[in-house]
C-alpha cells in the first residue's frame, strides 16, 4: 500500500516535471508552468473519467496533489536550470516509464470496473497513460510527441493492458495482474528505448 | 435499416480516412495514425455527448467500429500511397459530404431527444458534423480547415439542421425529416463545392 | 439583479469580441469567427461544468446568448475594421478585467456549491475566468497568451478567489463576498496592467 502511494506520487511528479520542462522551453510564466504541469500530470486520467462519466475526479478527491504541483511550480521555476543537470535524461525516462505502467494499468482497471467492453477498456488504459503528454503538447502548440517519434510508447501500454485483461479473464488475482502488467509495460518501454527500437512508418 | 448501417459505417470510414491522410502528412507513426483517425471519426459525436452528458458513448456501445479503425490503421499505413491514387479527391469529397449530412442530422435529432432548445439543437448538429475534423486539425497543430477555407461546410449542416427542426415542428414523420435533411446537407455541400462558391470574409 | 445581468452580458460580449479579433487575425471565415467567439465567451464555464459534471450548461439554459453571438458574428464581420477603431485597447482591457472578475468569482462560488475542497474551488474559479481565452488560442493554433506574457492575469483571479473563500469562511454575506472579490480581481488586473508589472520567469 505504501509502495503504491509512493509510486503514484512519483508518477505524478514525473508528469508534472515533464510539463515544467516543456513549459519553460516555450518561455511560459509561472501560471503557464503550473497549468501545463498540472495538465500533464492529470490530463490523461481526467479525460478518461470524463469519457466514463466518473466523478469526482482523482485530483478533486486528492487536492494535496494539486497543491503539491502548485508549490513545486513556485519553487521549481528558479531551480529549473539546476534540476535539469541533476535529472539526467535516463532518470527521466525511467521515472516516466514507471508512470506509464502505473497510469495505464490503473486506467484499464478503472474502465473494467465501469463495465467497458474489452477493447475499449484497453484504449482507456492507453488514454490514461499517454493523454497527459498529448494535452501538454497541444497546449504548447506542438504535434504530440507520442504520435510522431516512432518509439514504442503507447504500444507498450496497449500490450500491457491486454496482459492485464488476459490475466483477469483467467481469474488470476487482481493485485498480481495489476503489478505484473505495470511491470511489463515499464520493462517493455525501457528495453525498446534502450535498444532504440522503432515502429515502422 | 441496412442502408443506414451501411452509410453510417461509410461515414465513419471516411472520417477515419481523412484522419489517416492528415496524420501521414504530419509524418506520424502508427499510434498517431490510429489516434487521429479515431478522433476524426468519433470526435464530433463524443464532444456532443459530453456536452449533453449522455453515456455510454457511441463508440463504447459499438466497439466494433473502434476495432475496425484499429485494423485499418495497421493495414492502411503501408497501403496509403496506393489508396491515395485510387481514392480521387472527388470521391473523398462525396463520401465526406454524405458523412456530414448523416452525422449532423443524427446530432440535431439526438439533441432534440435530450430536450435542448432549438438553436442549441441546431448547434449540436453542427458540432457533431464538423468537430471531428476540428479536433483532427488541433491535434495535427493546424488552424482548423473548416474555420478558414471559406467554403460552405458548417453552414450546409446548419441550414439542414433547421430544415429538420422545421419538418419536425410541422409534425412530418421522423424518418422523412431525417432523410430529407441529410440529403439536403449532402446536396448543398456538393453543389457549393462543385461551383466553388465561397462565404464572404 | 439588473446590474449583474448587464455585467454578465457585457462580459460575454467582451469574450466574444476578443474571439472575433483573434479569428479575423487568422483570416477565418464566418463559421470560424462565430465558433471562436463562442468558445472564447463560454469555454471557461463549459470546461468547469464538465469537470464538475454539472448540466445543463449555462449557454444551453440561456440560448439567447448563443443567438446573440451568432447575430453579432453576422453583423460584426463587415464592421470589424470600424469596431477596432472605436474600441481602443484600453477599453477592451477594462471590459476584459470586469469579465475576469465576474467569471472567476462565479466559478469559485459554483465550485463551492458543488462541495469542492477549497484549493480545487479556487482553481475552478481561475479555469472559469481564463480558459475561454486558452481554448481560443488553442483553436487559433497559438501558445495561450495567458501562459506566456508574464502579466498578472490568472494570478489576480486566483488571489480574488481566495479572498472570496476567506470572506465566506468568516461567514460574511454571500453577496458582499461576491462583489468585493470580483471588484478586487478587476482592480488588481487593471492596476498591474497600468503599471506594467510582470511575473518573474
Amino acid at each position: 500500500m505504501h509502495l503504491i502511494k509512493f509510486i503514484e506520487i512519483m508518477a505524478i511528479l514525473v508528469g508534472a516535471f515533464s510539463g515544467f520542462i516543456e513549459a519553460r522551453r516555450k518561455r511560459m510564466d509561472l501560471v503557464g508552468v503550473f497549468t501545463v504541469a498540472f495538465i500533464t500530470a492529470f490530463g490523461g486520467g481526467t479525460l478518461r473519467d470524463i469519457l466514463l462519466d466518473k466523478r469526482p475526479l482523482f485530483w478533486v478527491i486528492h487536492q494535496e496533489y494539486a497543491i503539491l504541483i502548485f508549490v513545486l511550480a513556485l519553487v521549481a521555476t528558479p531551480l529549473m536550470r539546476t534540476l535539469r543537470h541533476i535529472l539526467s535524461e535516463r532518470l527521466i525516462v525511467i521515472a516516466d516509464a514507471i508512470g506509464l505502467g502505473l497510469f495505464s494499468v490503473a486506467g484499464v482497471s478503472s474502465a473494467l470496473d465501469a463495465h467497458m467492453p474489452l477493447f475499449i477498456a484497453s484504449m482507456m488504459g492507453v488514454i490514461t497513460g499517454i493523454f497527459g503528454g498529448v494535452l501538454r503538447d497541444i497546449v504548447c502548440n506542438e504535434v504530440p510527441m507520442v504520435f510522431r517519434d516512432g518509439k514504442p510508447y503507447a504500444i507498450c501500454a496497449f500490450l500491457g493492458n491486454w496482459l492485464f485483461l488476459l490475466m483477469r479473464a483467467v481469474d488470476l488475482p487482481y493485485n498480481l495482474a495489476l503489478w505484473v502488467s505495470a511491470l511489463f509495460i515499464t520493462g517493455l518501454r525501457l528495453v525498446t528505448w534502450r535498444f532504440d527500437m522503432r515502429l515502422g512508418r
